[in-house]
């Protein structure tokens, strides 16, 4: 951060029985504030532009008020009337990519989660060495594009939504497919089914899935609907609509429901937990809500290849619960159990341990 | 109709205490009958043939009474011993399909929706007509057959169920393809994933998203499974299959849950609003349920292919609430927010308004 | 059983009031220690190593006790100590395999289902012998590998998840894909969606879906996730990717929700009273779960490729309830409705027609 923002100050002043649960009214902002509502909290949508009449056709996610702003940005200009609400941010992926890593950084706002891990989560090279060094299994890297001998996909850096990326075979795919104006990574193509694991890492939690810096919980599993990969074997083979000049894109639409294998358990709390205790040596922590995203090759193994380190679109299937955290407590939702977490910090005074 | 039904007549008759939700087995009707007995109504089963053992497997959809048929033409000359019983009927798919939409325009019973729809909905220009002057966007059209130079889906008329469907890619493809005995209709093939929005309009209901006659409701989103287009890429690719003579086909097997990508909302309840607003204006409205078929683009746009102007069999997902339905209302169905509809209207004496 | 096992005397010495429900912990436990519990039974979670931990994430389904043990042929040994705390053994697939149908059969312990049904099982030609004499269709079989001259799947022998099995189109292909130390079968492939229909048999229940020896239950429908064959077509088709030597496997990763086309119930359910009337024939019964394993084609008919006569994890989305078993009872995963089983024997003093 380039001013340190004083984060513990804001929230000494804030009125604890009072306290607002936010967020911009976009990506699982419906579970954010169904969640919110459940645990007791006021709510306040931030709505860019007209977005606010979908919540009257969902009452229990309406939140109690709107803030409405022209764009992002006007939204780091108003941030002492927020305070002075008391207000929580809960960060989510379009609220990130659209403020800014940079500018989401610097926002004068308690915001759930740590803010620090943005510089590794936004940077592949980064990302990799987090990962990496917690002994997370990737994706294999392919430094130099002449040296493609095996299907690889080509993902930009800061890509919105899967957009831009392709697959590559050959160094000649990769001439044909390339945007050199962009930053971008060349990764393996592995071979696998495709599981999106929503964690939930609690560093005041007493209870559960211990680990070094507290509990690790697993709330849900999806898979992500991606267009128009998904759906374009119908049309004939990438080789024949190649031909037509009709290729693979990945822009996340959707998301459906999975379950993983029980045996494979195991592994994903290991990997969760290698994931978190690594950022507490690197940065301080990851608490909250991540996702890793998943391939489970045919011999079992898993290869990662990336996380998000906040609530995933991915969870908005289990709005009143999943497989996995029906068996912790009824109708919890992720939006939920970080009003849950918000909660046991206000009564335990923890607040400053789960907000930056 | 050939001769003006006397719903009205028909439903100052009735006991309105003593109401019966009727439909016949199949479809959707375990979600209808469950849904009637939670809001309270008598149930009845019209069952073409033996097909009322497997409701003994599931009690709470099972209907109080059966009205046993040996065929669909038998509804038609009972109607008399239905009214008896102040039966009101919901259609779904499978009722009207085998019925017959000529038929079913004339079945002397009140039912629920509007049946003036059906002429708008099953012939296909009619229905493009409706959608694209309300602004909705459909896959283009390609009036001459000579004209492929793109993928195209070759539509029949009145085809149950997908079935005959096919892909061409050019004329050849066509030629080889075409059964010239039926009607058929060749549509832009729109690249994509494919959302089901199951949505609910009120005529009557007073809170939510308001529209100009009404609110408007959405319970649910599913994604249909198609036999044998869905798996038959795992065999080898459509190119290599077609020399083995094995074609893709269309034919509705079944349904999966799926959400959609949360900051597609408001477009979604734009098109829902579109149609229901023109449908008042072409043909005294479209009320209860209805769905949207969709694909999404990689460019995040709205493609509906079709609409279904009452409930949907990818409803049967969410017989006890869906990731939308339950920030409405806890185990919310269609089939029984069909029930609360007409609860709703026997209450305010509004029955007229809702049914047809 | 080489030596028969005296299970109506090891219930004669159980405390009824005292029954443990145990498995080993993997598989589908969470769902039967989940279940189990919620009918007030303990429960005890055999474990083949350290995969304790996990339970401390689901404290639902955290079973009462653990019986550590290093390989699974320890359970054999451990089996007096068992009996005294009153077990009752729930096998899953995991369970069987890796204990060896051989072991599993003369496993000194009351066991929930009819072990006898596992000669039939296990070997490929008697299962076909007992699905096909009670008249239900299975996909064909080709005695000769010369003979393919369309799409077959070549499996194996018992093997696991579906490591191994592959896909030729013509005796070439089976040539470059067989592994001849392996005892295979060769049936045509079924194009087609796939749906796992989860059964439940009660010989003495009294309500519900009557047939001559009891009651047929359907609790849920997934299908299977399988890794790599479910998404290698986003990296080409299958003839390209073979030249790159990238064949498609079938190992199962996880499972999705399905509902099935509510018109084909009448044929779910008459296939599996074929399948538990045949069981009764031939090897004393059917009873507690079991699943058929089905694909449907384009004309709506089912391919039964194999049968499971145990709970599959393909239950595992539903533990909270599917849409067919919220139509029986709230919250009934396949797990609890084990559990209640064994509670209405109990209670009925039935249990000898449930456990072998």
């Amino acid at each position: 951060m380039a001013k340190e923002l004083d984060i513990a100050g804001m929230l000494e002043g804030y009125d604890k029985d009072k306290i607002t649960i936010a967020t911009v009214c976009s990506h699982s902002s419906l579970q954010i504030f169904d969640g919110a509502r459940k645990e007791g909290f006021r709510t306040l949508g931030i709505s860019v532009g007209e977005r606010m009449k979908i919540y009257d056709a969902f009452p229990k996610a309406k939140p109690d008020e709107f803030l409405k702003v022209d764009g992002y940005s006007e939204i780091l200009e108003r941030t002492e009337e927020l305070r002075e609400k008391n207000v929580i941010v809960i960060p989510h992926g379009s609220f990130v990519e659209y403020l800014g890593a940079d500018e989401f950084r610097k926002l004068a706002l308690p915001t759930f989660g740590n803010r620090r891990v943005l510089k590794w989560e936004s940077d592949r090279n980064k990302e990799r060495e987090w990962l990496t060094s917690a002994g997370i299994s990737m994706p294999e890297i392919v430094p130099n594009p002449e040296d493609i001998n095996r299907p690889v996909l080509v993902k930009y850096h800061g890509a919105k939504g899967g957009r831009g990326f392709f697959i590559a075979k050959d160094y000649s795919d990769f001439k044909l497919g390339i945007d050199h104006t962009k930053e971008y990574h060349i990764q393996e193509y592995v071979m696998g089914t495709r599981y999106y694991l929503h964690y939930f890492f609690s560093p005041i939690k007493t209870e559960g899935y211990r680990t070094k810096n507290g509990v690790l919980e697993l709330l849900s599993i999806d898979r992500r609907d991606e267009s128009n990969i998904d759906e374009m074997y119908k049309l004939g083979s990438q080789e024949e609509l190649k031909k037509m000049r009709v290729f693979p894109s990945f822009v996340v639409t959707g998301n459906i429901p999975v379950v993983i294998r029980e045996s494979l358990l195991p592994k994903v709390f290991d990997m969760g937990e290698r994931a978190v205790n690594r950022a507490y040596e690197l940065f301080g922590g990851l608490y909250g809500s991540f996702c890793l995203e998943t391939i489970v090759t045919d011999q079992l193994e898993f290869k990662v290849f990336e996380i998000s380190s906040r609530i995933v679109a991915g969870t908005n299937p289990f709005i009143s619960g999943s497989p996995y955290s029906d068996l912790m407590q009824e109708d919890l939702s992720t939006g939920r159990r970080i009003a849950q977490e918000i909660r046991l910090a206000v009564e335990t005074e923890q607040l400053g341990r789960i907000i930056s």
